[in-house]
Formats: structure tokens, C-alpha cells, sequence
């Protein structure tokens, strides 16, 4: 953290305070300037920036809940925390905070110092029919942390953020105990000192916390194996309203259905994860990546297939098609780039990466870089874009340039087809929508031995007060596009609300009853992020009565 | 298949006959007079083998249930079937066969020939009241296929072993759609001709199939890595009471809680798996194994915690303790024995096999056979003795000679002191019980980056009649050593009847709600393996009816 006091570009607060209406912190967002320059890369993006409105300037609702004694001092009603709190960071979450809509803010922000807090809160809110949404650092794309419903007596923004301590550590068996709320660069350098890493770097890692991580399957810096916060669990601890719900610390078990995989993806639905026994790993000593060029993209894809069924794991396999790797700057036109890379703890991976690359080349690819520790300039390129993309997103969104990603994954058999389809089609869509001819790129992010798991950006010229309608347009012709190509409407992004129309089509009926009774076992008040993941009124959470169970003369 | 006409030791049906009261086929189960030989080594066994009884000779209950006209070909109720479906294969369950203990026989063993089928009979037995038991190939060692409530008009053994068919593979994505029943050996010669396999190679390989392993999370070839057989599951079909359960094929998806991970472990309780999309591996072109000797067992184990964590990934990786090594015949007294083995389809694996010597030398193991291709002979003995051990244990039972497996898993950091108290205390227990001195050996079976999983071998000399008595309470000793010393009840052999005691302190308590609630709403009419995992009649199974959500004027 820096102490300049050069003020960001607008909005209100210090520099390095979190922006309250978009990515990150305030100094890092792009000037009014910027964002113009940025504009005229773009044909027919708006001439000058959305400006971004002062929180006193807001028109927030009245608080309709107040704190219980025996809370006021965890909770604030403060404007500014309101208004920080009302959406995640997707598209549409920021162009309503642009345009001033915070009609959605919760009542109040309440901020837990010890568990017990969070068992309190929970009570309290049960009693008095407020709604509670758990919330971490608010980088969800999806929903996940904005209150769409209206028949509760009101709403709390449960922030976890003071909950980030690693707490405990067993070097033995290289896991640690770390609390729900710890950013990723603090937790990582409270690990540091004992040479170990999580080694979880989602793009939002900077802003985003393993509690939310854990509730949303985030997907993480390892390409391959690892791939989800998911295996990276060692065991959960998870209040929930009818108690706090806690798993051995085991490396393996075969006891049962899982437990931690319930509340894996729950999306604070089910209880509030206050902390997990995380596997950590040693930080690696050795590395190196490389860069491949393809000249034919479904050749690339092969290759990525075959490094993918090698067995030889490499830590990063990104794919970038011609637009993404065009937009990154990493390639000439019409290139397809592979970034790889492997690292080892303990033994030079040298030789890995050699293997890697003969396969590479087996399928058409030129090797144009690369070699040990970093020391391969694209793949370095590429990864400091990466990072920045959400501020340029948040530029693109005050230029009224629509863009959206998604993401999903599928297997290899029906990838080359996914790949057509989603950018034909979408191309189409975006024109209808736009009325201009945008860009739909596509890069694989994660890949498993049976499928790869591609990531579309797009990006259209929109129209100054109607972006918020076109990117709900496209984003449900995506998702139609998915649920068509029988692909997940999400890798690890979560489902949240916006995901919702694609998740209840792709959810088999049987396991939504059954998601349906645990959620009303575990949380029988309905007030755990309500609208998430599934719908309490729908017809299938309902529906679920049983009439046998309710005679005792009729259980075996 | 072989088509000798060699009779079988004792016991009715042809050589090549599946065992009515024991392990595997009729022609490999040992003789009478073998059965006497063996009762030599073990001071204390019984001087004369238990009869085998002649099936006809059984007592077996009165059936209760007939069959509708439209499932009357499916049924069943030849006394051979019903005595087959009776147990699985635990001790105990062998003890009581021998001793004409059938009681508990189903009604009618059915025979499913499409899923169709199985739907059938689901809709009928709900109707009439009859529970069902879904049977793989009756290899469970935990009362999982055992029906033991007596609240219902009968009960049927759901034999799956018709739905054996490999249909439909997709070599591009490596997977392969196989119906529920198919043993082992035969998914294998289906997947032979394409070069692949799945390479899920449990003891119980022979005699269990694709839908036991997938309900009871088998523990398979691997001994790291994708050490369940979770890990190579694309999605599941499973037939409930409510309707089918069908995941879409996908490499990965974090979209919600994972379907199939609530299917996985559930034991025949939620539902009954049809098929599976199963990931498959090409077949291994390179192997090389070692065998690795330590003069101490704290320092093989610390020599397997480094191999686990070095991420070389070895497929075999067991560690056999100084007892367990002499058993086996490969060891000198004392030491322990590490197999070592790495595999791969693609590229040469000496270098690997190299490192993870190296690593073994680092903690004081001496190298002492090994090479390309099976050519280390220990390994090869051992696995040898592996495969016969389950028609060894048959016949110590029958010679009184009580035996009892048990495997868990915990955190290397407790694993030492795990290792020391279960022996210790176990040894003790086994004289308390027995009045002798038996033998408490112990391997590691799979291995994580934090922890392993311990596989215990108990052997002692019983009483002739009360060998069931006994066995049971050795086997609620080592559940509750487990469960002091936080360890799980089970790493691979599954809950079943026999682990509850066991299963019912792990498992937290809101998971435990949220099972029933999902066991409510997808078995209304809770049919399905009463008994096994959860009990429909106990309190956290009803306790979870919520007051809140049955009025809709609560809900948000």
C-alpha cells in the first residue's frame, strides 16, 4: 500500500481507498483523460467519460433496520459503506453505480470481528426477517452480493474483511487454518515467512477472499490439476442458522457424500464459511514458461489437448485466440499464442517444459520465446494486462462500450464446435443488440484431460443509457448459447442471480429438490443470500414436501 | 473365464460359480485341507475348518413380497439367489453365512436388464411398501448391501450385474458412457480395443462394478493423484424416486455444489446410478517400480510424506509396515517395505522413478530391486499376495481365526502418533477380546501432500461360535480410537450398516440435515438402503422439518 495523495480520477476518498463504484482502488482506475483516449480506440464509443457520481450525491433509500443494542457497533449505515456494498463488480453492476442507482443498498454493513459475531448476526436476523448477504470483497461478475428481492423487513451486507487472520499453521502437513475474510495478498504474506504459498491467484486476487473464493469454486492460477479452490480444501468451517458446521481435517475420505462439497459453491446460501484448513504448497524454486504461436487456432487447440492428456500438469496453459492474443499484444495478426508454463518446489522443470513444447510443435506450433524464472517476455506482457483488465473494463463502462465476459467449460469433443458457434453467433447478437460490429474473443483458461474450459470477451460500441439493457440482451443470448452446446453456464465465475436463467436449466431436477431441502433444513428463515442459486418460492424448493416422511408408521 | 469342471472345495455350484457365503469364484477359495494348513500358522486357530452349508440346506425366512406380473421375469426368489444377496463379504458377514445364518435374506433378488427397468421397480416398491437394496457385486465389506429394518413388507436386492455395457466412447475427449453393472474386468476388455482404460483397480477389482464404486467412493489404482474413483467421474445418470438425475459431461463446472458429489458416497440411498461418463487414461506404455527398504518405520514414513509432497506423483506409492512386509514375504524382520511405482503412456518414467529414489535415500531406505516393466519381483509378490488376501481371510474364518481390515486417513502431522495408538491400543484390545496375542499390521494404502491413509490388518485366534462377537468388538475399538484421534472412519471401504456408530459422531451435525432433508425429498418414501448412512427414524433425520418455510408468507 502506497501513501500518495495524488487524487484518483474522480468519485470521492483517497487513492488507495477501494473505489466504491468499480474495480480495485482509486488510484489505479484510469483518469477521466484515459478513459477518453481509450474511447477512440473503440468506433463509436461516446466521446467523453460517464462521470462518476460523489456518494453524497447519492439517492439512497432509507434505512429501514436498525441495530440491535448488542450490534450497533459492528454495523454502519454510512453512505459510503452502503454504497460500496450494494453490487458485486459486474458490467451491469457498475454502469448502475454510474448511473446513480443504488436503490438496492442494504441497510446496513455489518462487519464481524470474531465468529461469534457472525453467530449473532445470524440470530439476530433470523428473529427479525432481515436478510443476510455474505459478503467477502465484493468482486462477484454475477450478482452474488446484490439484494434483488423486496419481502424481507430489510437487508444486511455481512463484511466479512476483519476476519483475515491465518490463524494456525502445520508445516508438517503443509496446511494452514485461515479465516474466511483474508484477502489474497494478505494472506499469502502472513504464509510467506514459512515458505509456503496458497498459490490461489484468480484475477481478482488482490480483492477477493478466500471465503468467497471457497463459496463460489473460484478458479485459480494453476491451468491444470488444481484447477479450483475446491482441491485445494483441506476442511471447512461454515456457520450456519441451525449451527456451526465443521469437518475433520482430512487429506482423503470416502465417509459419506462429501461435506465440504455442499457448502463448496453454496454462495452463502447455506451458511457463512468463517474459516477453512487450506493445503498450501512450498513456494517454487524453480520455473520457466514459454510462448508458442500457432497460425491456425483449432490446430493450437489440439496441441492444448494433447499437453492437457500428457500427464505432465504444466502449472499454466493459456490459450489466447487471434482477437484475445491480438488485444493482449502478444502476437501478429491472426496468431493463436500458448503461453506454458511449470514450476517445482524441488527439481528443475527444464525438462518438463522441453516435453511440453515437442508437443507444442507436433501440432504446428513455432516456439517464439521463453526459458527459466520469467524470463519469458509475452507470457509477462500478457500477465500484466491480465491484471489490469478490470480497470479497463471500468474505463470501457464510463465510455458506454459494452463488454462482457463469460466463461464455461466442455469437452474436447464438442470444444471446435462451441468455439464457432459462441463467436458466430454471438457476433450476430452483438450486432443486432449494438447495431455495430464488436469484438467476441475467447481464450482457454483452465484445461483438464476431457475439455478446456474457454473464456469469451466481449466487447460492442453501446449506446449512452442503454448499456445496462444490451449487455442483459447479449449476456442471455450467451447463456442460451451455452445451455444449447450442453457447456457449463460457468467455470468459476458462480452462478449468483445473473446466472440463474442457465443454471435452472442446467441443474438436474432431482438434485435441485434435494439443494432445495438442505437449504431449507440449514437455513429454515430463508434469509442466507436469498435469490442465489435457488429461489425459495420456485415451485421446486417447494414442491419437496414429502407426505410419507411427515407418517413415522410409514419409515423403515 | 475357464471351463474346468474341478469341483470346488465345499458348497454347491460349478467351480467357476461366483461363492454363495464367500469371496469371488467357488474354484479359488481354498480347500479343506488348505484351510487346516493355514490354521497351523496361526497358534490358537481351530484344528478343523467350519463347514461350508449346502445352499439347500439353508432357513431361509418366507418370502414375503411377489412380484407384479409386469416385473415377474426380473424376479428372483431361487434359494441361491436369495442366500447370494443376503451379505456382502465383511467377516461377519462371512461368519454368519457359514453358520446357516440367513435370516435376513431379501425376498426377491431382480435383475434389471434396462434402466426402464429400474424405474419399474423403484415406482412398484414405493407403492408397495418394499425396500430396496441396490447390489453391484456384493463386495461391500461394511453392511452396505444388507438389509438389517424390519418396518417394511419385504425387501429386494436390486442385482445391477445385467447393466454391463460400454456404450459409447469418445475418444477425442478420452471418456467413456458405461452402464452401472459392469464388473472390472469386463468395462476393461470393452475399453481394451480403443487403447484405453480406466485404471480404476480396487482389491475388490473382479468382483464389484463401475455403480459400487461410484456409490461408495472406491479407493483405487492410483496412490496419488486421483486416488477415488470421484476424480474420474464426467457425469453420473442415477435413477431416484422423484426422477433422474442426469449432470451434463463436463471436464469441470462451478456452477453451484457439484451435483455428482452429492451422488458419490451416497451408498444407494438418494438413488440408484444407471451410468456414468467416466474419464479414462491411455494405456501405459512406460512403467518402473522399486522396492525401497527401511530399517525404521518413522523414517519410511517420513520418506513417503517427502515422496507425496515432491509432486513426481508416483501411481504407486505403498508403504508396508514391518508386519505387514513379513506377511507378505518381502522383507526381512523388522523392516519396512515402500513400493514404488511410476507410469506413464507417453514419455519414459526412469528419471521420475530416479528422483523418488533418491528422495527414499534422503530418509535412510535402501533401494533393493526395481527396474522397467514389472521387473521388481517384491512388487510383483506383493500384489499377488494383495489379490488373494480376501480368499485367505475366508479361510482363516473358517478356521475361527478372527480377522478385520480397517482404513482412515489424517494429517501427517498426526499420522506417527495414529500409527503408535491404534497398534498399541488395538493389540491390547484383540487380548481383552480374544484372550490371545494377535497381530495389528498397518500400510499405507493412498498418500496426499497432507496425510496418508492407513490400512490396518487385525489377526487373532477367535472362539468357535462367537467369532461374530468378537470381530464387533475389535471393530467398535478401532471406530472409537478413529474418532479420538480425529481420524476418518473410512478412506475407501465406505459407511454402510457397519460404520454409522462411526460415521454418525464425523459427520457434523448441519450436514447431517441437510442428508435427511435431501434423502426426504428424493426418496419420499425412504425405500431406498434403509439404514445405510443415515436413519430415517432418528432424530437429526427429523428434526429438520423448519416451522418458517412451511408458511409462504415468510419467505423472501
Amino acid at each position: 500500500m502506497t501513501d500518495s495523495s495524488t487524487p484518483g480520477p474522480s468519485g470521492s476518498g483517497s487513492p488507495t481507498d477501494r473505489s466504491w463504484w468499480g474495480w480495485g482502488t482509486v488510484d489505479q482506475a484510469l483518469s477521466d483523460a484515459e478513459c477518453t483516449a481509450l474511447g477512440k480506440l473503440i468506433p463509436g464509443a461516446a466521446d467523453t467519460p460517464l462521470p462518476v457520481p460523489d456518494v453524497p450525491a447519492l439517492a439512497l433509500p432509507k434505512v429501514r433496520v436498525r441495530p440491535p443494542s448488542a450490534l450497533a457497533p459492528l454495523m454502519s449505515s454510512a453512505p459510503r459503506d452502503r454504497a460500496s456494498h450494494t453490487y458485486g463488480k459486474a458490467y451491469r453492476d457498475v454502469l448502475r453505480a454510474l448511473a446513480g442507482d443504488v436503490s438496492a443498498a442494504p441497510d446496513q454493513v455489518v462487519r464481524p470481528r470474531t465468529e461469534q459475531h457472525v453467530i449473532d448476526v445470524l440470530d439476530w436476523a433470523a428473529e427479525a426477517d432481515v436478510a443476510v448477504v455474505p459478503y467477502g470483497a465484493g468482486s462477484s461478475v454475477v450478482g452474488g452480493v446484490e439484494y434483488r428481492a423486496d419481502a424481507r423487513h430489510g437487508v444486511v451486507s455481512l463484511d466479512l474483511s476483519a476476519l483475515d487472520q491465518v490463524l494456525e499453521i502445520d508445516r508438517v502437513s503443509r496446511a494452514a487454518r485461515i479465516q474466511a475474510g483474508a484477502l489474497g495478498p494478505d494472506l499469502e504474506a502472513q504464509l510467506r515467512p514459512y515458505g509456503l504459498t496458497l498459490r490461489h491467484f484468480p484475477q481478482s486476487f488482490e480483492f477477493s477472499t478466500l471465503g468467497g473464493w471457497l463459496a463460489t469454486r473460484a478458479g485459480g492460477h494453476y491451468a491444470t490439476l488444481f484447477t479450483h479452490i475446491d482441491d485445494l480444501v483441506e476442511s471447512l468451517r461454515v456457520v450456519t442458522p441451525v449451527g456451526i458446521n465443521e469437518s475433520l481435517r482430512l487429506p482423503g475420505s470416502g465417509a459419506g457424500p462429501s461435506p465440504d462439497r455442499l457448502f463448496l459453491g453454496s454462495e452463502g446460501t447455506l451458511g457463512v464459511i468463517t474459516e477453512a484448513w487450506m493445503r498450501l504448497q512450498e513456494r517454487p524454486r524453480h520455473k520457466a514458461s514459454a510462448t508458442v504461436v500457432f497460425d491456425d487456432f483449432h490446430a493450437a487447440v489440439e496441441a492444448v489437448r494433447a499437453v492437457s492428456q500428457s500427464g505432465l500438469h504444466p502449472a499454466n496453459c493459456r490459450l489466447l485466440d487471434p482477437g484475445e492474443a491480438a488485444l493482449a499484444g502478444v502476437a501478429q495478426d491472426g496468431e493463436s499464442v500458448l503461453v506454458l508454463g511449470v514450476e517445482s518446489a524441488h527439481a528443475p522443470v527444464d525438462a518438463r517444459l522441453t516435453e511440453l513444447l515437442a508437443l507444442a510443435r507436433d501440432h504446428g506450433g513455432t516456439p517464439m520465446s521463453g526459458g527459466p524464472d520469467g524470463g519469458d517476455t509475452a507470457a509477462r506482457t500478457w500477465r500484466s494486462a491480465f491484471l489490469r483488465m478490470p480497470y479497463l473494463r471500468d474505463a470501457l463502462a464510463r465510455m458506454s462500450v459494452v463488454t462482457e465476459t463469460f466463461e464455461t467449460a466442455c469437452t474436447w469433443d464438442r470444444a471446435p464446435e462451441l468455439y464457432e458457434t459462441v463467436r458466430g453467433r454471438l457476433t450476430e447478437v452483438v450486432r443486432e443488440v449494438t447495431g455495430a460490429v464488436g469484438t467476441v474473443n475467447c481464450r482457454f483458461t483452465h484445461v483438464y484431460a476431457d475439455g478446456p474450459a474457454p473464456y469469451f470477451t466481449v466487447i460492442a460500441p453501446g449506446r449512452r443509457g442503454a448499456e445496462v439493457a444490451m449487455w442483459d440482451e447479449i449476456k442471455s443470448a450467451a447463456m442460451d448459447l451455452l445451455h444449447d452446446l450442453g457447456a457449463t453456464v460457468t467455470h468459476h465465475h458462480a452462478v449468483g442471480r445473473d446466472h440463474r436463467p442457465g443454471y435452472d436449466r442446467q441443474r438436474p431436477e432431482p438434485f435441485a429438490l434435494a439443494l432445495g431441502a438442505a437449504k431449507r433444513a440449514l437455513d429454515p428463515a430463508g434469509i442466507l443470500n436469498p435469490g442465489v442459486l435457488i429461489d425459495p418460492t420456485a415451485p421446486a424448493f417447494n414442491d419437496s414436501k414429502p407426505a410419507a416422511f411427515s407418517d413415522p408408521t410409514t419409515v423403515g
